[in-house]
């Protein structure tokens, strides 16, 4: 199966068989995905249409159009504070049958744990089994651990969530809408994020959002926003 | 923390201190729950209001009013066939974190595995850790393992469905509204429910529906349906 890195490009930016970058699109794909000239990757414009596109510096060449049935319409990038034990196992696993397109593990203030190249291994493996079981068309990928400030600022998506279970914030289900082409939703460790942590995120550009009132574990918040998210795009 | 089992009412019922039971609930608080006279439970009218009542044969004592922040407004009951090795404890903690009101572990044609006495008590005890941990106001009942057939004809609630995977069915949140106090949701095994299964569900009143366009594990499509069903509840 492909383990293709995914990215969401507007209509706008085609033409002929060539996708013109923007900056931002140059940074990601070569800084965070680390792809070099003539590696491979998938755009799509968030409305159904897949390309397989070869990376050529500032633009990119289409090499072919794709054809996919179990794929969201929607790249969701995932930054996970990481939990205690095996818990990101699991996490990569269910959030991957959920359609997830991008996961970052995150080292919050809460999160001492820096896992070993080993554990990256295992969850892009993970990541690879529960892709082809859950039929999907793509591998998710799954980024190298991130600082937490390193991650509130790597994307400059304009859809951008941060889930706190304290605190009286909007319930994602009323403040996602089927309206974009990227979502990056943070979800925190045991214990929760810190204060400091939330202002950080907000003055980043990250909305505040809750999953509901009961209170989850750090493993099952991901499950529970990559399947609400999933549905309002789907449904 | 009280492990007590809830019921939904109609506020029809009430009068002065007394609920009236219909025969139904006689039968499930009986037979199904295994209360007796004396026995107390939670009586909820899905609007937010919840009573302590003491079983008196064909009627109940309200005790008293409850005041419940973190409890649904809905009695959720899963019907889980159960899956392999160790991932009905998995289902047990996620479920009971995203407010399930009972699962009742579910012998079908692709589970040949029935579970000691030694499992239930350890799901018990999952069910109850579980509702600590996420805040909840009650344990879910865990019910002892039935077979397909009695399942299908345990409850007569109006708004029963079952997922499958294959298939062109209606997703779950396309069908599910909030006008209801009481769900009762199935989902399947490894490998999925039989035709035969399918058939004699839909027979007996259930309505199946699709959780999304990827093939979900045994233990991921409960999960994703009480997600669902908790925000179309709670939001």
């Amino acid at each position: 199966m492909a383990q293709l890195q995914r990215i969401a490009i507007a209509p706008a930016q085609i033409e002929e068989n060539l996708i013109t970058l923007t900056k931002e699109q140059q940074h990601y794909l070569g800084r965070v995905l680390r792809l070099r000239a003539g590696d491979r990757f998938i755009a799509m414009d968030g409305q159904g249409k897949w390309w397989l596109a070869q990376l050529e510096s500032e633009q990119a060449q289409i090499l072919e159009t794709l054809t996919v049935e179990t794929e969201l319409a929607i790249a969701i990038t995932l930054m996970v504070a990481l939990p205690k034990g095996n818990g990101f196992d699991e996490i990569v696993r269910y959030c991957t049958e959920l359609g997830v397109t991008c996961i970052a593990p995150v080292l919050s203030e809460r999160t001492l744990l820096n896992p070993s190249p080993q554990k990256l291994e295992r969850w892009r493996r993970i990541a690879t089994e529960a892709a082809e079981q859950s039929e999907r068309a793509f591998v998710p990928t799954i980024l190298e651990p991130i600082a937490f400030s390193a991650a509130m600022t790597a994307s400059q998506a304009t859809h951008r969530y941060i889930c706190e279970a304290r605190g009286d914030y909007p319930h994602l289900n009323n403040v996602v809408k089927n309206d974009s082409r990227e979502i990056v939703i943070a979800t925190g460790p045991e214990g929760g994020w810190t204060e400091t942590e939330i202002e950080n995120a907000i003055a980043s550009g990250y909305q505040p959002v809750s999953l509901g009132r009961r209170i989850l574990r750090a493993v099952t918040a991901p499950v529970v926003a990559l399947t609400l998210i999933s549905a309002i795009y789907e449904v």
